[in-house]
């Protein structure tokens, strides 16, 4: 136990899922957290299922991740992440960029939705081997015609972005790029032969998925045991069969 | 043309879909507002399709709902709340409940993304009637073990708010409440059978539904012809066999 750390990370121990946008912001900001149910022996998943239960707290999450810092018991990664960027310096302080990093999250948020039923297109309730068929309809799909719908828009939004460095929002670091550096992690985790194929269509998107690798701190991160490796049990989920 | 209207709503002409939880709020909320694609011989669908072009626009959305808002564009349903709820006290002002709401708001957006993969499973791209039998598989998961699970939630944070008024968020109306309404109007048009079997289990959700829809304004607004009826192109569709 930390008590003197200023976050708590609630969130499922074995993946790094919707929780892993939250573990690199807060590892970008440089601020001490518990990857609650992480910990051996102090029942932490139990401190996890408490975050969703409304006989416990008082403001319940449908799903994992949350974040508690102090009083405040936050869920939604969107919302995590706009509290934290706010907080810590990693999102603009003017409405306008605020409201457009709130925006490219959220559309980061609905290709992640849509890679998950790849996997998932009908039932979250069956196994993936129940769903293969429906699956290799989906992924074809979305190899095809959803992942360069994404992905072209995100590489216009860092083309059209009037400041230098190349970031999605403004001039310097933003939750948003994190998000970006995961999500490109992702989908060539899950995807390697679609990623390869398009990979020249998103320079801008690739140059920035490795500068934030190669900040110190993320770097850091990334090399660490805190850094799940990805799995078939998370989002991004590697089938080879789903990706021809 | 109403050059005074301080808001512009860039959405598809023919459906209410998620440009539904907008109008809400502008109408809850008495202000003007133009309804872009919609206006006659006004080329309405091309100014909506510039709000989503990065060669036009700085701020260019991946997909409609956007309500530009004098210099600002702004994108996202749920940004797009929380910029009106702010603006317009439909949202509490204390950080702790706004982000209470936000993160409601999020919970919603994510069963309206179920709602829409019940006849769209496979693709974005094939027409319900290409993949109907996953439609059916989907669907019949959706009613049986989503819907409970979510509109459960939803009754939940209703029962465990401490203020008085049948409120999601606080004592005052909120996008929240409203949004809650359009999901469980939506619902029962697009589920009717499972909504009437399932409904004696969501008593504080149902009621919120007939305050919110009794509200001066809002009254005013579902008899008007600014509200589009359901149909079968937005994201609550009935098809009864989807709904056994």
């Amino acid at each position: 136990m930390h008590p003197t750390a200023p976050y708590q990370l609630y969130y499922w121990p074995g993946i790094q899922g919707r929780g892993e946008f939250v573990r690199l912001a807060l590892e970008a900001a440089g601020v001490a957290y518990v990857d609650v149910a992480r910990r051996r022996g102090e029942r932490g998943m139990e401190a996890m299922l408490a975050s969703l239960d409304g006989a416990v707290t008082a403001h319940p999450s449908f799903a994992p991740p949350v974040l508690r810092a102090g009083e405040l018991l936050i869920g939604q990664t969107a919302n995590i992440l706009q509290f934290l960027g706010a907080r810590h310096g990693l999102a603009p302080r003017a409405q306008q960029g605020r409201l457009w990093a709130n925006q490219l999250q959220l559309t980061i948020a609905d290709i992640v939705n849509e890679v998950h039923d790849c996997h998932h297109p009908l039932s979250t309730n069956l196994y993936y081997e129940q769903q293969q068929p429906a699956a290799r309809t989906r992924a074809a799909d979305f190899t095809a015609r959803r992942l360069p719908k994404y992905l072209g828009y995100f590489e216009g939004v860092l083309v059209h972005n009037p400041a230098r460095g190349n970031h999605a929002v403004g001039g310097r670091l933003s939750y948003v790029d994190l998000s970006l550096f995961q999500l490109v992690a992702g989908l060539r985790y899950a995807f390697p032969n679609a990623m390869a194929r398009q990979q020249q269509a998103w320079p801008r998107l690739l140059a920035l998925h490795d500068s934030v690798a190669a900040r110190p701190r993320i770097a850091a991160y990334l090399k660490s045991a805190r850094r799940l490796p990805f799995n078939e049990d998370g989002i991004f989920r590697h089938y080879p069969e789903l990706d021809r």
